[in-house]
């Protein structure tokens, strides 16, 4: 069953605010039987919006739109659905109640003159708001054809959009299973082309044959994708994959069959294994230790970072020795390796990652350029740090410096 | 003048992987006289595709395309821009010469028969492709319409749109300048409803006056945006703008005139009054420390962070007292207090914000539920703390949590 998407807004368009639904939308999804088989951002002009209503219809069984419901006069989307239908806007009961609920829900009251909350195109439903104030709206048309309306806030968007509208959506479509299943492959550091043409030609064509074949690159690996038809070979089918890609060069850079994050698989890694984790992050500023503390029950493993952003906190916190900083400069192996062994210590954890390098734009020199990270691991197996080398801008180098001390935690855990 | 945008791929649109270039390129393209009018995501699936593209030159000049323009099989972009040409694919020594260079740049050779790089559809030209192999193509097919394929990797499509599509366009397209400005209030705390139905009824149509208005909810304020005609009035309506609201009540939770992010402002304004800045993080996990220093030039004013997830690391570094913990919690005004002066200390700075408090999805109580948070604050003239509740899930309280206590830093550093 497919999904059109209709993101509206002239402020998504003219860059002022990003759009978050889409791909919220689009992983939310993977877990059901709807799949989005087309998106598309529209300026907030009556004649665009109908315009591309029309096309999404055309394609679509659902037509989902966001934005433009709220009560302010660039509130386009309940004028333009009605337009569309060729629906008038009705008072309706329903809708005031809900509107009403919504606003004693954050201690306030509410005149239904006030603003136009209660005028909706007839025979068009209102829904309930689980994070905000206004309804959202549905059509469903046909059997199936089903028009549906939510707000342009992301948390309000998908709140409705998991607790209203899709619960609908199941009860009131005809909706089968998936017949199909995702096998993925993550590797990291080697680039696509090398891949394919280099360490293992004639892999595409192999792999190609269990289904449809993407090569996904991403931070710093790729990650290549195999649509499989779900039957009673499916398992056999993914064995033989695994058989295939692990008799190639490429099975060294292989760090997981599946669709976990780096920092959710390190949780769970660490979880199994019993052992903490501490962090030393100069360059990347406490991104380490947000993207771990992003997943859920992290606590359990990750006891703390030291955000060692100027010298001293390196040194007083830390215990770096002034004279490593001296002689070798901030972004060394030197005070990598003191890095990571003073976290160790003074957080009191198995294992530590440090990370001190050059995110730029300035701070770079001939010797030391914009994009050189050291990076330090500490653990009962010994102390190692070793420099290395990434292109992009201050964001991209904060992710790669990151990703690369991450990926050598993995590694690092899984052979504790 | 007007840029279409088709997003291709099936894993953006299942879910795979997010497309960042959309969003990119609307922010981008707001200091350009290029505008977004329309953005569609499309499968790889030909007759999708070429429709996509019928409906995109429909309503805009520049046609441009992310993805499915690399050597593997999946990579379909080329052979539909021929087919919705009627051109045919032929070799082109100049894109061979390209891929050439491009390859060498990674140190590698390249046979032109191992791949297909070396055909492109008849009449269109190739271009470099600044951060990876894959060339570019750009098709003029009249003084107004041209057409632009771009790699979907993120770093290479901005590379390739900013540093060689963007020339072509101002050598190759008769651009006017923008004759309009954007005047941008920020506001914290107060919803959008409460400031136009209850606080400020009128203020709507007053500023409507000036120009198209929007009103768009950011993570927790709303931001009030003037499209304005550039002539020689603008500074003096953008005056009378700034007289409007701040007759009304909203003039308390304005906090910029303009589109810094809080992070900007706080190393801006610190670094006006020369102020060094520490934090020490419990929920927010390093997030906090990581969106400072996501800002070029942090470090001058950003010294560093304890990310202090376990208990022992509030007590040990940052000198938080176990009785502390035990009599009022880890996530407690008191402890908040201790965190901040103990990190304002041990760092050595004129102020240090701390952050405790539960992230969910466990952790929650009756008395302490998911979205609770305590923000301290220490600097000389005084420690203070207090206690606050959010809701939404585990990233979004981080995001919440973490963005009062750097509204909290912003008012501190602006009233030091």
């Amino acid at each position: 069953m497919n999904i059109g998407l209709l993101v509206i807004g002239d402020e998504i368009l003219n860059g002022k605010i990003k759009d978050l639904n889409a791909a919220w939308l689009t992983s939310y999804l993977a877990k059901t039987p709807f799949r989005l088989n087309k998106v598309s951002f529209v300026r907030d002009r009556e004649n665009e919006m109908l315009k591309a209503i029309k096309d999404l219809e055309e394609c679509s069984d659902i037509i989902l739109t966001t934005g433009g419901i709220g009560p302010t006069k660039d509130d386009l989307t309940k004028e333009i659905m009605a337009k569309y239908h060729g629906k008038k806007l009705v008072e309706c009961q329903k809708t005031i109640e809900i509107v009403k609920k919504h606003y004693e829900r954050f201690g306030k009251e509410w005149d239904p003159m006030s603003n136009d909350y209660r005028l909706i195109p007839e025979d068009f439903i209102s829904t309930e708001n689980p994070n905000g104030i206004a309804p959202g709206l549905v059509y469903k048309k046909s059997e199936n054809k089903v028009f549906m309306s939510a707000p342009g806030v992301p948390r309000e968007f998908q709140e409705m959009f998991s607790k209203v509208f899709l619960p609908y959506l199941f009860t009131n479509m005809k909706v089968e299973n998936s017949d199909f299943e995702i096998f993925n492959i993550r590797t990291f550091g080697i680039p696509e082309e090398k891949i394919f043409f280099e360490l293992c030609p004639g892999l595409w064509e192999k792999l190609e044959a269990f289904g449809k074949l993407a090569s996904l690159p991403q931070l710093m690996g790729v990650d290549l994708t195999i649509v499989l038809e779900k039957d009673e070979k499916t398992q056999q089918k993914k064995e033989e994959i695994k058989r295939i890609v692990e008799n190639t060069p490429l099975k060294e850079s292989i760090w997981q069959y599946g669709l976990l994050s780096l920092p959710e698989l390190i949780v769970q890694k660490a979880k199994e294994k019993n052992l903490t984790i501490s962090l030393a992050e100069s360059c990347t500023g406490g991104l380490s230790a947000s993207r771990l503390t992003d997943v859920a029950g992290s606590s359990s493993v990750f006891i703390g970072s030291v955000v060692a952003y100027a010298n001293s906190v390196k040194t007083n916190i830390l215990g770096v020795k002034e004279q490593t900083l001296m002689d070798f400069g901030a972004v060394s192996k030197q005070t990598a390796l003191e890095m990571a062994i003073g976290a160790r210590e003074v957080m009191k954890t198995d294992i530590a990652v440090s990370f001190t390098g050059i995110a730029g734009p300035g701070g770079g020199s001939d010797y030391k350029p914009v994009g050189t990270v050291a990076i330090g691991l500490s653990s009962k197996h010994g102390d190692t740090s070793e420099v290395l080398n990434f292109h992009g801008d201050r964001l991209k180098l904060k992710s790669r410096f990151s990703q690369a001390g991450l990926y050598r935690l993995l590694k690092l855990i899984e052979n504790s």
